[in-house]
């Protein structure tokens, strides 16, 4: 039985939800969004083993937060870095080259059962997966030049987890920081991995705006 | 004071819910969808008038349905045509030249106060308006030769009501239907004219997949 590994990453500020709070410790029903996401993963596999990725300076809080709200759930901590890419970086350094990787967005609170069995037999079978939804939007592409529609049709948002055999991406992670690693499979990609899409779910939204912390604690309410 | 029409458009068969009603009459907390998106604008300012398009072998339904609701929100019907482009040619046509519309999906029943009043400010003073929000996931491009990450940050989600003067676009609705027509900004960008961003709100969603359904039952039951 392949190892299976959630890397949280948590290195979030806060600053687009105008909160002195990161957005990971703000409350979802009561409590701090975080803890939802290590239960989802948690309730799909209770042998999955947690890596948690903070900034340095809050895993004293997050202790806090975990024994104000008993929360019982095993993990380690790793140091968040600068950027997303050195966050996730530092959490990959922590675990074997052998085994399955989900690496997880701390404020998706809402994946589903469903998109993890996605995620999890398209990487046993072709060594990655990354869940994505369609467009269901107009899109538009507006800069200082140009400002026009664009075909949504082959465009797709990206979800977490995205899902590793750990070895392949702690390799990929040796590699130089660019601006093209705009998330985990941009950085396999880049070394000419072909990356797997499979079928995420749309609650599985990334609290980023107040308005998102609304819906998730309302989809929480109603779910939970 | 300018006169302000709402063109709602509810053309959809329904096929992407896996039903047989069209979605437009599907149920939220009890009604139909298509009543809380006239709620919406008629909260927003009761002068406003409407005209709803729909198939023309769907009005007996509606109503009997505005019947059977005590549905009073006064409204003109047009026929619906087999392309969304068709619908809101047919709908426009019911509009004189002077005038502001608010070009709506059926299906969008959570449409904030302040994303109404962000396009009627922004078409009083510049002549239209888009209202867009941020794209918040990674975005991906993928068809049969690529399949490659895409910085987000110059893409906007569109939503609805994509707002004009009814003089200008019903002019742009003259000209013939083009595939580059992927909204009703796009037709009326095909004649050379700016297009204006506005806010628009998160919680504005299109009712396309079944989960939306269900997320819009709870934002409206939570809300309303």
């Amino acid at each position: 039985m392949t190892k299976m590994f959630a890397l949280i990453v948590a290195g979030g500020s806060g600053t687009r939800m105008n909160r002195s709070t990161p957005k990971q410790f703000l409350e979802l029903a009561g409590r701090p969004v975080l803890m939802y996401t290590f239960e989802a993963f948690h309730r799909f596999d209770s042998s999955i083993e947690f890596i948690l990725v903070l900034p340095a300076d809050e895993h004293e809080r997050w202790k806090d937060l975990c024994a104000k709200f008993d929360f019982l759930i095993t993990h380690r901590l790793a140091n968040g870095g600068i950027t997303r890419f050195e966050s996730v970086k530092n959490g990959l350094a922590l675990l074997p080259d052998e085994g399955i990787v989900f690496i997880h967005d701390g404020v998706r609170p809402l994946v589903s059962g469903q998109t993890l069995q996605n995620c999890l037999d398209t990487t046993i079978r072709k060594g990655n997966a990354l869940p994505v939804v369609p467009v269901s939007e107009s899109l538009r592409f507006v800069d200082e030049t140009r400002n026009q529609a664009v075909d949504r049709s082959n465009y797709y948002l990206v979800q977490t987890p995205q899902t590793f055999n750990t070895k392949e991406i702690k390799a990929a992670y040796r590699q130089t920081y660019s601006q093209l690693f705009t998330d985990d499979a941009s950085v396999l990609e880049n070394l000419g991995n072909t990356i797997h899409i499979v079928a995420g779910n749309r609650e599985n939204i990334k609290i980023t705006y107040p308005e998102d912390l609304h819906l998730a604690s309302i989809l929480i309410e109603n779910k939970l």
